[in-house]
């Protein structure tokens, strides 16, 4: 049985786990990010493989993080949360743990763990996965292949159009899907319903303390699980949009599975009932001929490790 | 030297040709499409297939049809311009010619046309193709190969959402790109401007013997190069809303080149000029990273004939 | 007691009354409107001023047409449906009648109408009324006068923008609130809902012959009364929309009341209800300050005579 | 010759003047806002007008002030920038100085001053003004009387909707027209375009210091005026949205001029060349009649003094 290792490099912690080839984590570590500084990053990615690697037989490692990668697998070209700029992490990481690296976007990495192991395994051919958190990021699945693209940016689901002139975006450009679709657009809603309409969000406002601006994402999961009313149109409107992107992507590449991850999933049927009815809504085929299904991503947090050590072992 | 015989069905003709392996027509024919029979319509391709094979070993018939094919290219599930429904087109033509036969859609064929031999030959991997007719098509190639989708209806690219709430698509959704970067739109734009200022549309009001309803997409291009202002405009909102669709390509899949085809690339730099400066102004790593490359097709109208040929050759 | 002549002219009828001073018709006519020919209509015209008249002491005569009115009310610049190009039809018909004569839009003799004697009559100040027919239609009363507008072009309240590069409308340009909130909007809506889901429109086919181009506003409303599922999405359609416009109006003249008018009222609750949400939702004031009450009319047709003739009385 | 007091109460100053039956300021004074406590704020406006009045004979006062203001113009039902809730202020001040008072919205006020002594004095009916600030307000004008509503509220131009689903606005919906065509939009518009492409705001950047986040509107005007390209493109931006606005008004009211007005008017030509290019484009009646020219505003910061002080002369 061959081993390999998973490294997922977030914001604020950098976790790693030991991966067997039926997708299951023998080990796990995690250290915290010090994510102001370049070098240290590294060195914490080394710590954690060194530590995971000892006294076990490793194939390889896979390390996912946020970011534009280029397409050998090997540079952080850009790492919004990072202090990554054109770092050749692949070579740096491979010269310390004397093992093969591969580097590849989280977005790609956990789809992919969702594609072989997670909510897509029983699709043998095509997923896509939207990944709902602070922002919208995303993995393609074709022909059995993650979709890297010709220059490794491929998936940016985040940046399709969804409303010309729309809600500014980080990127620049007016009315991204991300300020639509997103933990930060759930908040921003979840946020102005609340300042609007105080007592029906009385639950909401509870567990914020009374305080609007201190109101979280998972508050309002809580929040809408427990009835609140505006918390509940909140992921309304979520899934009104989410559900016109996956509209968008089942119409370009017809896949078999299209997966929803992030933390706002924990809705369940909050969040899926109205993306599913927007996403049918959406579809120029609607009714006519079968369509992909959508589901919720099932891996959770451990995504980013299984897909990277999935990944490296196939690298 | 293999030969394969394409078959492009329109709404109005039946193009047939004998293609070699470096994708050169070396004999062709034509007739008029029975659009409104189905027997009749697939009799004259069976007709066009024996007056083409006559004398020549032909390993395979490729068939192009405008309709959502099945995944196994068999069976035509629905044409909106033709009389077929579920029609079972792939058998009936191989037991009448005795060769083997495949069928595709008319966006994926042309794609793969300018894909192999035309504006995206010098890509070795992916490219995605918009398709403008009256209304829009596409085709995406990913790794070298067609995405067909786990339906057969991939590319779908005309029902991408480009307004919420927008002009009504005939597809029953408001807001549809087909819409607003389609030959349909070309002609509503510029009939419009003329309506609205009839001395800026002199030209095309000449062309069209002064009657608004007469104008045609043809009339547009040539008044367009012939500096009528109307039709240039017309050819930069088209341009403008097939920029963000490129774009909103580029950021999901990321492909080497995009290319644009159909009777408006003949309106040269009118149009491919505000495409690319919408493109551009679309892409969130706009100026950051490499991007994928915008260019018109080569192929015209053989695209139907060359591409279905070497699908078939390729089967 | 004065009596006063309205008349209120269509593009398929010329409709005339005899009104008194508290509103009442107390006689009417109606003839054919030979839209093409403008001389013949002004003739018409005379002909119902004159058998109205026969045998009373009538004090003045007003007339309603759709169309640009002259900010002296008495020369229609423009009207759409009828041939009427820069006429000048008050001082025709006051040679013809001998008689004085004004002549007004058609959405502003309605509006005035219902202000003083319908759905608007407990207001003593301001009022704004949309007038839905094919087109979109308004008339606005502020401090218990007509707004006119500096060039008699007031309330022109079809084309305020809805969607920004919207569905594209007569006018020219895209998105505006005729082609969302319109006769002809609910028409387009209804049959693509019955285009894409004909199994939730059955109501509505069996009225149309089975012919979705077959399909009226009345047989929408008729359906819809009956419970057919696409007719009251169609009317659900057309009051998000329209409660839109009534937020635009309230936030911009605050008025005592808001009368929606035309065929369409006719719908109800299927039509009020939905109006009177989307109106709520809108408005930046919601829930924290009084706001203008949304009324359907109360006279229909006669609106036109009744609000013509009060004019004429006010001249 | 009468003389009467306008103050015009901001979020950071109490400004007041004597002025004229000519609308000429004779004396001014001004005081910082203690704008945290209703009751001191109160004070301030009473000190304002003793020290105006004394040695004068005055014959009323004038108020205006940012927020809603009953129909009576006695009580400020909520001020966003003040400690007032339901702040019966005209009978306060009225009791503290012993003069008539009238309390009026500060937009309205700008308007009259307009309308009276500025941009729009040669209209002798009607004029809408458009108050670029922070946020957007406005006034309006009607038959030579300002239109106050009948809930006090009228002229609440900001929260027109422009892009449904648009930017999120303070009021809790999504697309109104001041998250476009506001000061604060301007400053979004031109951050948002010096993050994307720091080399085309070079100028815009020395002014802030090199930090994005320093830009002021200030410094936009300041670097659009010294050819800085982002800069120019922010106010393009915000013309494009304030014609659209200024259309929907002309459509609406027709009024004989629409004046803008705000800091924003100091870039001249940068903002009304757009603005007025995007009015043209956006309404129905384009080049076939006359329409409502659009101004500048002239009287700068003194418009709330000269406003409240004509109001209160002709209460």
């Amino acid at each position: 049985m061959t081993l390999t290792i998973g490294v997922d490099v977030g914001g604020t912690k950098v976790a790693g786990g030991v991966v067997d080839d039926a997708g299951a984590v023998l080990a796990q570590t995690r250290r915290d990010t010090p994510a102001d500084d370049a070098a240290k990053t590294r060195d914490v990615i080394v710590e954690v493989v060194m530590e995971l690697a000892a006294g076990r037989q490793i194939e390889a490692v896979g390390i996912g993080a946020a970011g534009w990668i280029d397409a050998n697998r090997s540079t952080v070209l850009f790492a919004p949360n990072l202090a990554w700029r054109d770092e050749p992490l692949r070579d740096h990481v491979r010269s310390a743990v004397g093992l093969p690296v591969i580097v590849e976007n989280d977005g790609n990495v956990a789809a992919w763990a969702e594609f072989r192991y997670g909510a897509a395994r029983h699709a043998n051919d095509s997923m896509v996965m939207f990944t709902i958190g602070t922002g919208v990021g995303g993995g393609i699945v074709i022909s059995g292949e993650l979709v890297r693209g010709s220059h490794g940016i491929a998936a940016e689901l985040g940046h399709m159009l969804a409303v010309p002139d729309g809600h500014q975006c980080g990127c620049g450009r007016l009315g991204c899907i991300e300020q639509y679709a997103s933990g930060s657009a759930l908040v921003r809603f979840a946020r102005s319903g609340a300042r609007q309409e105080p007592h029906r969000a009385a639950g909401l406002l509870e567990l914020a303390g009374g305080d609007i601006e201190a109101i979280t994402g998972p508050m309002v999961t809580a929040a809408a699980k427990a009835d609140d009313a505006i918390s509940i149109e909140a992921f309304a409107q979520l899934g009104k949009w989410l559900g016109i992107g996956l509209a968008d992507l089942a119409q370009i590449l017809d896949p078999q599975v299209l997966v929803v991850g992030g933390g706002v999933v924990d809705a369940g049927d909050l969040l899926l009932g109205p993306t599913t009815q927007s996403f049918m809504d959406s579809v120029a085929q609607r009714g006519r001929l079968p369509m992909a299904e959508v589901r919720p991503a099932e891996l959770g947090n451990s995504a980013g490790v299984i897909g990277a050590a999935d990944l490296a072992r196939r690298r």
